[in-house]
Protein backbone atom coordinates (compact mmCIF):
# COMPACT_ATOMS: atom_id res chain seq x y z
CA UNK A 1 0.00 0.00 0.00
CA UNK A 2 2.19 3.21 -1.24
CA UNK A 3 -0.42 5.96 -2.10
CA UNK A 4 -3.60 6.51 -0.27
CA UNK A 5 -6.68 8.91 -1.39
CA UNK A 6 -9.03 10.36 1.17
CA UNK A 7 -12.38 11.82 0.13
CA UNK A 8 -13.10 13.99 3.21
CA UNK A 9 -10.45 14.70 5.49
CA UNK A 10 -13.14 14.64 8.99
CA UNK A 11 -11.98 12.87 11.83
CA UNK A 12 -12.88 9.58 9.76
CA UNK A 13 -10.59 10.04 7.12
CA UNK A 14 -7.80 11.96 8.96
CA UNK A 15 -7.17 9.45 11.70
CA UNK A 16 -7.22 7.01 8.60
CA UNK A 17 -4.51 8.50 6.87
CA UNK A 18 -2.10 9.34 10.53
CA UNK A 19 -2.75 5.92 11.84
CA UNK A 20 -1.22 4.16 8.42
CA UNK A 21 1.40 7.18 8.09
CA UNK A 22 2.23 5.89 11.65
CA UNK A 23 2.86 2.76 10.58
CA UNK A 24 4.53 3.55 7.65
CA UNK A 25 2.03 1.54 6.00
CA UNK A 26 1.79 4.54 3.64
CA UNK A 27 4.17 7.03 1.96
CA UNK A 28 1.68 9.40 0.44
CA UNK A 29 -1.65 10.30 1.17
CA UNK A 30 -3.75 12.68 -1.15
CA UNK A 31 -6.82 14.37 0.34
CA UNK A 32 -10.22 15.93 -1.21
CA UNK A 33 -12.61 18.12 0.68
CA UNK A 34 -15.24 20.75 0.12
CA UNK A 35 -13.56 23.36 3.22
CA UNK A 36 -10.67 24.70 2.00
CA UNK A 37 -9.74 25.59 5.63
CA UNK A 38 -9.52 22.15 6.85
CA UNK A 39 -7.97 21.01 4.10
CA UNK A 40 -5.26 23.50 5.38
CA UNK A 41 -5.13 21.92 8.84
CA UNK A 42 -4.34 18.49 7.18
CA UNK A 43 -1.44 19.74 4.96
CA UNK A 44 -0.19 21.55 8.19
CA UNK A 45 -0.90 18.19 10.61
CA UNK A 46 1.11 16.05 8.09
CA UNK A 47 -2.45 14.63 7.75
CA UNK A 48 -2.19 14.37 4.35
CA UNK A 49 0.77 15.25 1.72
CA UNK A 50 -1.12 16.90 -1.09
CA UNK A 51 -4.67 18.51 -1.98
CA UNK A 52 -6.66 17.55 -5.24
CA UNK A 53 -9.16 19.03 -6.93
CA UNK A 54 -11.74 16.25 -6.78
CA UNK A 55 -11.88 12.51 -5.84
CA UNK A 56 -11.02 11.26 -9.60
CA UNK A 57 -7.81 13.17 -9.54
CA UNK A 58 -7.03 12.18 -6.05
CA UNK A 59 -7.68 8.42 -7.30
CA UNK A 60 -5.89 8.30 -10.30
CA UNK A 61 -2.30 6.85 -8.65
CA UNK A 62 -3.68 5.73 -5.79
CA UNK A 63 -3.26 2.31 -3.89
CA UNK A 64 -6.36 2.47 -1.99
CA UNK A 65 -9.17 5.25 -1.89
CA UNK A 66 -11.29 5.87 1.27
CA UNK A 67 -14.62 7.51 1.00
CA UNK A 68 -15.30 9.20 4.26
CA UNK A 69 -17.91 12.22 3.71
CA UNK A 70 -21.30 12.10 4.59
CA UNK A 71 -23.18 9.39 2.66
CA UNK A 72 -25.42 11.81 1.31
CA UNK A 73 -22.05 12.91 -1.06
CA UNK A 74 -21.37 9.17 -2.24
CA UNK A 75 -23.34 9.10 -5.06
CA UNK A 76 -21.54 12.31 -6.97
CA UNK A 77 -18.26 10.63 -5.43
CA UNK A 78 -18.83 7.10 -6.73
CA UNK A 79 -19.54 8.48 -10.13
CA UNK A 80 -16.35 10.13 -10.20
CA UNK A 81 -14.66 7.16 -9.05
CA UNK A 82 -16.06 4.90 -12.05
CA UNK A 83 -12.27 4.81 -14.08
CA UNK A 84 -9.99 4.43 -11.55
CA UNK A 85 -8.01 1.08 -11.00
CA UNK A 86 -7.78 1.35 -6.94
CA UNK A 87 -9.08 -0.36 -4.50
CA UNK A 88 -11.93 1.70 -2.96
CA UNK A 89 -13.54 1.17 0.64
CA UNK A 90 -15.94 3.70 2.89
CA UNK A 91 -16.59 4.88 6.05
CA UNK A 92 -20.18 5.24 5.94
CA UNK A 93 -22.39 4.82 9.03
CA UNK A 94 -25.07 3.05 7.55
CA UNK A 95 -24.03 -0.01 4.67
CA UNK A 96 -27.38 -0.71 2.62
CA UNK A 97 -27.56 2.23 0.98
CA UNK A 98 -23.91 3.48 0.31
CA UNK A 99 -23.96 -0.40 -1.48
CA UNK A 100 -26.75 0.62 -3.80
CA UNK A 101 -25.18 3.84 -4.31
CA UNK A 102 -22.13 1.83 -5.40
CA UNK A 103 -23.53 -0.69 -7.91
CA UNK A 104 -25.85 2.16 -9.66
CA UNK A 105 -22.34 4.80 -10.14
CA UNK A 106 -18.87 2.11 -9.81
CA UNK A 107 -20.19 0.22 -13.41
CA UNK A 108 -18.02 -2.22 -13.61
CA UNK A 109 -15.28 -1.50 -10.49
CA UNK A 110 -18.17 -2.39 -7.86
CA UNK A 111 -15.82 -5.85 -7.21
CA UNK A 112 -12.91 -3.45 -5.89
CA UNK A 113 -15.24 -1.50 -3.40
CA UNK A 114 -15.33 -2.76 -0.26
CA UNK A 115 -18.10 -1.19 2.24
CA UNK A 116 -16.62 -0.48 5.89
CA UNK A 117 -17.85 1.37 8.67
CA UNK A 118 -15.44 2.29 11.81
CA UNK A 119 -17.24 2.22 14.83
CA UNK A 120 -15.62 5.15 16.38
CA UNK A 121 -17.21 8.54 15.84
CA UNK A 122 -17.06 11.67 18.31
CA UNK A 123 -18.74 14.64 18.75
CA UNK A 124 -15.41 16.07 17.74
CA UNK A 125 -15.48 16.69 13.48
CA UNK A 126 -12.55 17.93 11.23
CA UNK A 127 -9.05 16.99 10.48
CA UNK A 128 -7.94 19.23 13.51
CA UNK A 129 -9.61 16.70 15.94
CA UNK A 130 -8.40 13.71 13.62
CA UNK A 131 -5.25 10.95 15.58
CA UNK A 132 -3.80 7.87 14.45
CA UNK A 133 -5.23 6.73 17.80
CA UNK A 134 -8.54 7.14 17.41
CA UNK A 135 -9.49 3.30 15.70
CA UNK A 136 -7.20 1.42 18.55
CA UNK A 137 -9.39 -1.20 20.03
CA UNK A 138 -12.62 0.18 18.68
CA UNK A 139 -14.74 -1.88 16.01
CA UNK A 140 -14.63 -1.78 12.59
CA UNK A 141 -17.37 -3.96 10.19
CA UNK A 142 -16.61 -4.80 6.64
CA UNK A 143 -19.80 -5.66 4.65
CA UNK A 144 -18.06 -7.11 1.84
CA UNK A 145 -20.08 -7.80 -1.63
CA UNK A 146 -20.14 -11.13 -3.42
CA UNK A 147 -18.10 -8.87 -6.28
CA UNK A 148 -15.55 -8.39 -4.30
CA UNK A 149 -12.08 -10.91 -4.01
CA UNK A 150 -10.71 -12.34 -1.19
CA UNK A 151 -7.37 -10.11 -1.52
CA UNK A 152 -9.03 -7.08 -1.93
CA UNK A 153 -11.22 -7.58 1.22
CA UNK A 154 -8.13 -9.09 3.34
CA UNK A 155 -6.06 -5.72 2.15
CA UNK A 156 -8.82 -3.52 3.39
CA UNK A 157 -9.01 -5.37 7.12
CA UNK A 158 -5.28 -4.90 7.03
CA UNK A 159 -5.56 -1.43 6.54
CA UNK A 160 -7.50 -1.19 9.58
CA UNK A 161 -5.81 -3.76 11.47
CA UNK A 162 -3.27 -1.60 10.91
CA UNK A 163 -4.81 1.95 12.52
CA UNK A 164 -5.00 -0.52 15.40
CA UNK A 165 -9.13 -1.56 15.19
CA UNK A 166 -10.68 -5.00 15.86
CA UNK A 167 -12.39 -5.99 12.13
CA UNK A 168 -14.94 -7.77 11.58
CA UNK A 169 -17.40 -8.38 8.72
CA UNK A 170 -21.14 -8.72 8.80
CA UNK A 171 -24.05 -8.61 6.06
CA UNK A 172 -25.08 -4.89 5.18
CA UNK A 173 -28.72 -5.79 6.18
CA UNK A 174 -27.41 -7.14 9.67
CA UNK A 175 -25.19 -3.96 10.11
CA UNK A 176 -27.88 -1.05 9.71
CA UNK A 177 -31.16 -3.14 11.93
CA UNK A 178 -27.39 -3.64 14.88
CA UNK A 179 -26.13 0.01 14.27
CA UNK A 180 -30.21 1.42 13.98
CA UNK A 181 -30.75 0.18 17.19
CA UNK A 182 -27.16 0.83 19.66
CA UNK A 183 -26.35 3.82 17.50
CA UNK A 184 -28.99 5.95 15.54
CA UNK A 185 -31.89 5.59 17.80
CA UNK A 186 -29.93 6.91 20.78
CA UNK A 187 -29.00 10.22 18.71
CA UNK A 188 -32.07 10.60 17.81
CA UNK A 189 -33.40 10.77 21.08
CA UNK A 190 -30.18 12.91 22.56
CA UNK A 191 -30.99 15.57 19.50
CA UNK A 192 -35.16 15.33 20.40
CA UNK A 193 -34.37 15.63 23.98
CA UNK A 194 -32.50 18.72 23.80
CA UNK A 195 -34.56 20.26 21.05
CA UNK A 196 -37.82 19.55 23.33
CA UNK A 197 -35.74 21.17 26.15
CA UNK A 198 -34.22 24.33 24.12
CA UNK A 199 -38.01 25.30 22.73
CA UNK A 200 -39.79 25.31 26.33
CA UNK A 201 -40.26 29.15 27.27
CA UNK A 202 -38.30 28.40 30.72
CA UNK A 203 -35.41 27.00 28.46
CA UNK A 204 -33.23 29.05 30.01
CA UNK A 205 -33.80 27.64 33.80
CA UNK A 206 -33.87 24.56 32.70
CA UNK A 207 -30.46 24.00 31.09
CA UNK A 208 -29.76 25.78 34.36
CA UNK A 209 -30.88 23.31 36.40
CA UNK A 210 -29.29 20.10 33.85
CA UNK A 211 -26.51 18.02 35.40
CA UNK A 212 -23.70 16.12 34.89
CA UNK A 213 -26.28 13.17 33.96
CA UNK A 214 -27.78 15.50 31.28
CA UNK A 215 -24.53 16.31 29.65
CA UNK A 216 -23.47 12.62 29.24
CA UNK A 217 -27.10 11.50 27.88
CA UNK A 218 -27.08 14.46 25.42
CA UNK A 219 -23.59 14.27 24.49
CA UNK A 220 -24.30 13.01 21.28
CA UNK A 221 -26.56 15.44 20.60
CA UNK A 222 -23.38 17.59 19.90
CA UNK A 223 -22.69 15.60 16.81
CA UNK A 224 -22.53 16.47 12.98
CA UNK A 225 -26.36 17.57 12.00
CA UNK A 226 -25.39 17.12 8.12
CA UNK A 227 -23.88 13.46 8.88
CA UNK A 228 -26.74 12.38 11.34
CA UNK A 229 -29.18 13.90 8.62
CA UNK A 230 -27.83 11.64 5.81
CA UNK A 231 -27.61 8.92 8.36
CA UNK A 232 -30.94 8.71 9.49
CA UNK A 233 -33.05 9.01 5.93
CA UNK A 234 -30.72 6.26 4.30
CA UNK A 235 -31.43 4.20 7.27
CA UNK A 236 -35.24 5.79 7.99
CA UNK A 237 -36.50 2.37 7.58
CA UNK A 238 -34.67 0.35 10.26
CA UNK A 239 -34.65 3.38 12.44
CA UNK A 240 -38.65 3.97 12.59
CA UNK A 241 -38.60 0.30 13.45
CA UNK A 242 -36.70 1.26 16.17
CA UNK A 243 -38.53 4.39 17.26
CA UNK A 244 -41.61 2.40 16.83
CA UNK A 245 -40.04 -0.83 19.55
CA UNK A 246 -38.50 2.44 22.05
CA UNK A 247 -42.38 4.16 21.89
CA UNK A 248 -43.63 0.66 23.16
CA UNK A 249 -41.23 0.19 25.25
CA UNK A 250 -41.56 3.83 27.16
CA UNK A 251 -45.61 3.35 27.34
CA UNK A 252 -44.78 0.52 29.35
CA UNK A 253 -42.65 1.97 31.54
CA UNK A 254 -45.02 4.44 31.80
CA UNK A 255 -47.94 1.95 33.14
CA UNK A 256 -45.32 1.07 35.49
CA UNK A 257 -45.18 4.18 37.58
CA UNK A 258 -48.25 2.45 39.18
CA UNK A 259 -46.70 -0.48 39.61
CA UNK A 260 -43.50 0.57 41.39
CA UNK A 261 -41.85 -2.84 42.19
CA UNK A 262 -41.62 -4.29 38.76
CA UNK A 263 -40.61 0.02 37.91
CA UNK A 264 -37.75 -1.23 40.30
CA UNK A 265 -37.48 -4.90 38.37
CA UNK A 266 -36.92 -2.87 35.11
CA UNK A 267 -34.55 -0.30 36.45
CA UNK A 268 -32.20 -3.09 38.27
CA UNK A 269 -32.81 -5.33 34.71
CA UNK A 270 -31.34 -2.26 32.91
CA UNK A 271 -28.39 -1.38 35.25
CA UNK A 272 -27.14 -4.88 35.49
CA UNK A 273 -27.23 -5.28 31.73
CA UNK A 274 -25.40 -1.88 31.19
CA UNK A 275 -22.90 -2.87 34.13
CA UNK A 276 -22.20 -6.37 32.52
CA UNK A 277 -21.50 -4.92 29.24
CA UNK A 278 -19.04 -1.99 31.07
CA UNK A 279 -17.42 -4.65 32.48
CA UNK A 280 -17.21 -6.89 29.52
CA UNK A 281 -15.83 -3.85 27.21
CA UNK B 1 -23.15 23.49 64.38
CA UNK B 2 -21.52 21.26 66.39
CA UNK B 3 -22.79 18.35 65.89
CA UNK B 4 -24.26 16.52 62.85
CA UNK B 5 -26.85 13.46 61.84
CA UNK B 6 -26.77 11.74 58.98
CA UNK B 7 -29.83 9.82 58.22
CA UNK B 8 -28.57 7.31 55.02
CA UNK B 9 -24.88 7.77 54.66
CA UNK B 10 -24.78 7.13 51.04
CA UNK B 11 -22.68 9.22 48.26
CA UNK B 12 -24.86 12.29 49.35
CA UNK B 13 -24.93 12.18 53.19
CA UNK B 14 -21.48 11.09 53.35
CA UNK B 15 -20.39 13.66 51.11
CA UNK B 16 -22.00 16.33 53.21
CA UNK B 17 -20.55 15.04 56.00
CA UNK B 18 -17.05 15.09 54.32
CA UNK B 19 -17.78 18.49 53.33
CA UNK B 20 -18.54 20.28 56.56
CA UNK B 21 -15.93 18.49 58.47
CA UNK B 22 -13.42 19.70 55.96
CA UNK B 23 -14.39 23.23 57.07
CA UNK B 24 -14.10 22.09 60.34
CA UNK B 25 -18.05 23.11 60.38
CA UNK B 26 -18.60 20.15 62.46
CA UNK B 27 -17.12 18.12 65.74
CA UNK B 28 -18.98 14.88 65.59
CA UNK B 29 -20.89 13.18 62.76
CA UNK B 30 -23.64 10.30 63.74
CA UNK B 31 -24.67 7.82 61.19
CA UNK B 32 -27.53 5.70 60.56
CA UNK B 33 -28.30 3.14 58.13
CA UNK B 34 -29.83 0.04 57.30
CA UNK B 35 -26.19 -1.18 55.65
CA UNK B 36 -24.38 -2.42 58.15
CA UNK B 37 -21.32 -2.88 56.00
CA UNK B 38 -21.40 0.85 54.11
CA UNK B 39 -21.98 2.07 57.91
CA UNK B 40 -18.41 0.64 58.66
CA UNK B 41 -16.93 2.04 55.75
CA UNK B 42 -18.36 5.40 56.84
CA UNK B 43 -16.83 5.06 59.55
CA UNK B 44 -13.46 3.31 58.61
CA UNK B 45 -13.20 6.91 56.68
CA UNK B 46 -13.85 9.27 59.16
CA UNK B 47 -17.06 10.20 57.58
CA UNK B 48 -19.08 9.59 60.60
CA UNK B 49 -17.33 9.47 64.22
CA UNK B 50 -20.50 7.19 65.64
CA UNK B 51 -23.21 4.97 64.59
CA UNK B 52 -27.31 5.05 66.05
CA UNK B 53 -29.44 2.75 65.84
CA UNK B 54 -32.39 5.21 64.57
CA UNK B 55 -33.06 8.50 63.46
CA UNK B 56 -34.41 9.14 66.67
CA UNK B 57 -31.67 8.46 68.81
CA UNK B 58 -29.07 10.04 66.02
CA UNK B 59 -31.08 13.24 66.51
CA UNK B 60 -31.59 13.41 70.03
CA UNK B 61 -28.42 15.64 70.74
CA UNK B 62 -27.74 16.75 67.12
CA UNK B 63 -27.81 20.73 65.66
CA UNK B 64 -28.73 19.80 62.28
CA UNK B 65 -29.88 16.63 60.85
CA UNK B 66 -29.42 15.40 56.97
CA UNK B 67 -32.25 13.17 55.78
CA UNK B 68 -30.57 11.34 52.55
CA UNK B 69 -32.06 7.97 52.77
CA UNK B 70 -34.22 7.29 49.30
CA UNK B 71 -37.59 8.96 49.08
CA UNK B 72 -39.52 5.97 49.92
CA UNK B 73 -38.21 6.13 53.55
CA UNK B 74 -38.68 9.14 54.10
CA UNK B 75 -42.56 8.62 56.20
CA UNK B 76 -40.70 6.69 58.22
CA UNK B 77 -38.09 8.73 59.32
CA UNK B 78 -40.20 11.84 59.83
CA UNK B 79 -41.73 10.35 61.91
CA UNK B 80 -39.21 8.87 64.55
CA UNK B 81 -37.27 12.94 64.31
CA UNK B 82 -41.13 14.38 65.43
CA UNK B 83 -39.53 15.10 68.99
CA UNK B 84 -36.02 16.39 68.09
CA UNK B 85 -35.21 20.12 68.83
CA UNK B 86 -33.14 19.99 65.78
CA UNK B 87 -32.74 21.41 62.47
CA UNK B 88 -34.30 19.49 59.34
CA UNK B 89 -33.40 19.81 56.00
CA UNK B 90 -32.73 16.49 53.12
CA UNK B 91 -31.15 15.77 50.28
CA UNK B 92 -34.69 14.19 48.74
CA UNK B 93 -34.37 14.66 44.47
CA UNK B 94 -37.85 15.40 44.41
CA UNK B 95 -39.75 18.33 46.61
CA UNK B 96 -43.54 17.88 46.67
CA UNK B 97 -43.84 14.38 48.07
CA UNK B 98 -41.05 14.94 50.85
CA UNK B 99 -43.14 18.07 52.08
CA UNK B 100 -46.29 16.05 52.13
CA UNK B 101 -44.77 13.27 54.29
CA UNK B 102 -42.67 16.14 56.47
CA UNK B 103 -46.09 17.70 57.30
CA UNK B 104 -47.64 14.65 57.81
CA UNK B 105 -45.19 13.11 60.39
CA UNK B 106 -43.04 15.82 61.79
CA UNK B 107 -46.14 17.96 63.59
CA UNK B 108 -45.38 20.35 65.43
CA UNK B 109 -41.24 20.63 64.28
CA UNK B 110 -42.32 21.28 60.51
CA UNK B 111 -41.06 24.68 61.70
CA UNK B 112 -37.76 23.72 61.56
CA UNK B 113 -37.89 21.05 58.40
CA UNK B 114 -35.76 23.23 55.59
CA UNK B 115 -35.95 21.32 51.96
CA UNK B 116 -33.71 20.77 49.98
CA UNK B 117 -31.77 19.00 46.91
CA UNK B 118 -28.40 19.08 45.95
CA UNK B 119 -28.34 18.26 42.07
CA UNK B 120 -25.18 16.33 42.31
CA UNK B 121 -25.78 12.69 42.07
CA UNK B 122 -23.78 10.13 40.18
CA UNK B 123 -24.02 6.75 38.84
CA UNK B 124 -21.64 5.80 41.91
CA UNK B 125 -23.57 5.12 45.50
CA UNK B 126 -22.42 4.60 49.09
CA UNK B 127 -20.01 5.91 51.48
CA UNK B 128 -17.35 4.60 49.65
CA UNK B 129 -18.02 7.07 46.45
CA UNK B 130 -18.08 9.89 49.13
CA UNK B 131 -15.90 12.95 48.20
CA UNK B 132 -15.67 16.47 50.67
CA UNK B 133 -15.35 17.84 47.14
CA UNK B 134 -18.69 16.91 45.56
CA UNK B 135 -20.80 19.72 45.87
CA UNK B 136 -18.22 21.88 44.79
CA UNK B 137 -19.86 24.21 42.09
CA UNK B 138 -22.43 22.21 42.08
CA UNK B 139 -26.61 23.66 42.25
CA UNK B 140 -28.05 22.64 45.58
CA UNK B 141 -32.03 24.17 45.59
CA UNK B 142 -33.95 24.73 48.83
CA UNK B 143 -37.31 24.90 48.67
CA UNK B 144 -38.19 26.61 51.78
CA UNK B 145 -41.99 26.28 53.90
CA UNK B 146 -44.30 29.45 55.43
CA UNK B 147 -43.54 27.88 58.55
CA UNK B 148 -39.42 28.24 58.29
CA UNK B 149 -37.81 30.98 59.96
CA UNK B 150 -35.22 33.14 58.07
CA UNK B 151 -32.69 31.90 60.29
CA UNK B 152 -33.56 28.27 59.49
CA UNK B 153 -33.32 28.72 55.88
CA UNK B 154 -29.83 30.87 55.91
CA UNK B 155 -28.40 28.43 58.27
CA UNK B 156 -29.06 25.31 55.91
CA UNK B 157 -27.83 27.83 53.17
CA UNK B 158 -24.66 28.39 54.94
CA UNK B 159 -24.20 24.41 55.49
CA UNK B 160 -24.34 23.64 51.75
CA UNK B 161 -22.13 26.92 50.86
CA UNK B 162 -19.97 25.60 52.98
CA UNK B 163 -19.48 22.44 50.94
CA UNK B 164 -18.53 24.87 47.73
CA UNK B 165 -22.77 24.60 46.58
CA UNK B 166 -24.15 27.01 44.91
CA UNK B 167 -27.26 27.51 46.96
CA UNK B 168 -30.68 28.51 45.21
CA UNK B 169 -34.58 28.97 46.54
CA UNK B 170 -37.42 27.90 44.30
CA UNK B 171 -40.87 26.30 44.86
CA UNK B 172 -41.22 23.28 45.51
CA UNK B 173 -43.71 22.58 42.69
CA UNK B 174 -41.87 24.41 40.21
CA UNK B 175 -38.64 22.18 41.32
CA UNK B 176 -40.29 19.12 40.98
CA UNK B 177 -41.06 20.39 37.11
CA UNK B 178 -37.66 21.51 36.32
CA UNK B 179 -36.65 18.20 37.18
CA UNK B 180 -38.96 16.21 35.73
CA UNK B 181 -38.09 17.74 32.38
CA UNK B 182 -33.57 18.13 33.00
CA UNK B 183 -33.19 14.57 35.52
CA UNK B 184 -36.11 12.62 35.74
CA UNK B 185 -37.32 12.06 31.96
CA UNK B 186 -33.53 11.21 30.58
CA UNK B 187 -33.14 8.79 33.68
CA UNK B 188 -36.39 7.37 32.21
CA UNK B 189 -35.33 7.05 28.98
CA UNK B 190 -31.93 6.10 29.67
CA UNK B 191 -33.19 3.00 31.55
CA UNK B 192 -35.97 2.22 29.10
CA UNK B 193 -33.23 2.12 25.73
CA UNK B 194 -30.71 -0.29 27.83
CA UNK B 195 -33.93 -2.55 29.16
CA UNK B 196 -35.12 -2.42 25.70
CA UNK B 197 -31.51 -3.36 24.04
CA UNK B 198 -31.57 -6.23 26.81
CA UNK B 199 -34.35 -7.83 25.83
CA UNK B 200 -33.91 -8.71 22.47
CA UNK B 201 -33.02 -12.13 21.40
CA UNK B 202 -29.41 -10.69 19.69
CA UNK B 203 -28.58 -8.81 22.35
CA UNK B 204 -25.05 -9.61 23.21
CA UNK B 205 -24.50 -9.04 19.32
CA UNK B 206 -25.76 -5.11 19.94
CA UNK B 207 -23.90 -4.92 23.21
CA UNK B 208 -20.79 -5.76 21.29
CA UNK B 209 -21.01 -3.20 18.28
CA UNK B 210 -22.37 -0.38 21.36
CA UNK B 211 -19.95 2.24 21.42
CA UNK B 212 -19.09 5.67 23.09
CA UNK B 213 -22.09 7.41 22.17
CA UNK B 214 -24.48 4.73 23.83
CA UNK B 215 -21.77 3.87 26.72
CA UNK B 216 -22.36 8.20 27.55
CA UNK B 217 -25.85 7.91 26.66
CA UNK B 218 -26.73 5.04 29.22
CA UNK B 219 -24.70 6.26 31.91
CA UNK B 220 -27.47 6.81 34.11
CA UNK B 221 -29.17 3.80 33.54
CA UNK B 222 -26.43 2.34 36.15
CA UNK B 223 -27.90 4.51 38.74
CA UNK B 224 -29.29 3.21 41.88
CA UNK B 225 -33.02 1.37 41.04
CA UNK B 226 -34.46 1.98 44.44
CA UNK B 227 -33.61 5.46 44.50
CA UNK B 228 -34.84 6.07 41.08
CA UNK B 229 -38.25 3.91 41.60
CA UNK B 230 -38.80 6.45 44.53
CA UNK B 231 -38.08 9.60 42.46
CA UNK B 232 -40.52 8.45 39.51
CA UNK B 233 -42.97 7.23 41.35
CA UNK B 234 -43.00 10.57 43.61
CA UNK B 235 -42.71 12.99 40.54
CA UNK B 236 -45.13 10.59 38.54
CA UNK B 237 -47.76 13.49 37.30
CA UNK B 238 -44.90 16.14 35.69
CA UNK B 239 -43.00 12.79 34.76
CA UNK B 240 -46.37 11.60 32.57
CA UNK B 241 -46.23 15.38 31.20
CA UNK B 242 -42.41 15.11 29.88
CA UNK B 243 -42.93 11.57 28.69
CA UNK B 244 -46.01 12.90 26.98
CA UNK B 245 -44.23 15.73 25.53
CA UNK B 246 -41.32 14.01 24.64
CA UNK B 247 -43.52 11.16 22.76
CA UNK B 248 -44.73 14.17 20.51
CA UNK B 249 -41.69 15.47 19.89
CA UNK B 250 -40.12 12.02 19.01
CA UNK B 251 -43.29 11.74 16.33
CA UNK B 252 -42.77 15.37 15.42
CA UNK B 253 -38.76 13.60 14.34
CA UNK B 254 -40.35 10.72 13.01
CA UNK B 255 -42.34 12.32 10.67
CA UNK B 256 -39.06 14.79 9.84
CA UNK B 257 -37.42 11.86 8.26
CA UNK B 258 -39.48 12.60 4.93
CA UNK B 259 -37.98 15.92 5.02
CA UNK B 260 -34.31 15.76 5.01
CA UNK B 261 -33.67 19.81 5.64
CA UNK B 262 -36.33 20.18 8.54
CA UNK B 263 -34.68 16.93 10.17
CA UNK B 264 -31.30 18.55 9.96
CA UNK B 265 -32.42 21.98 10.89
CA UNK B 266 -33.60 20.21 13.59
CA UNK B 267 -30.57 18.48 14.97
CA UNK B 268 -28.84 21.97 14.46
CA UNK B 269 -30.88 23.41 16.59
CA UNK B 270 -30.65 21.09 19.16
CA UNK B 271 -26.85 21.13 18.76
CA UNK B 272 -26.33 24.30 19.02
CA UNK B 273 -28.36 24.92 22.30
CA UNK B 274 -26.31 22.34 23.87
CA UNK B 275 -23.15 23.50 23.03
CA UNK B 276 -24.24 26.93 24.37
CA UNK B 277 -25.09 25.58 27.26
CA UNK B 278 -21.99 23.60 27.78
CA UNK B 279 -19.79 26.87 27.01
CA UNK B 280 -21.63 28.75 29.43
CA UNK B 281 -22.03 25.80 32.34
Amino acid sequence: MKRLAVIGVGLIGGSFALGLKKAKAVSHVVGVGRNAANLKVAMERGIIDSIAPDAASAARDADLVLVAAPVGQYPEIFSSLRETKALITDAGSTKRDVIAAARKSLGKRIGRFVPGHPIAGAEKSGAAAASAELFRNRRVVLTPLKENSNADVAAVETAWSTCGAKVSRMDADEHDSVLAAVSHLPHLLAFALVHEVAQRENSAELFSFAAGGFRDFTRIASSHPEMWRDICVANRDRLLDEVSRFSKKLDRVKALLDSPAELEKLFAEARAARDAWIHSS
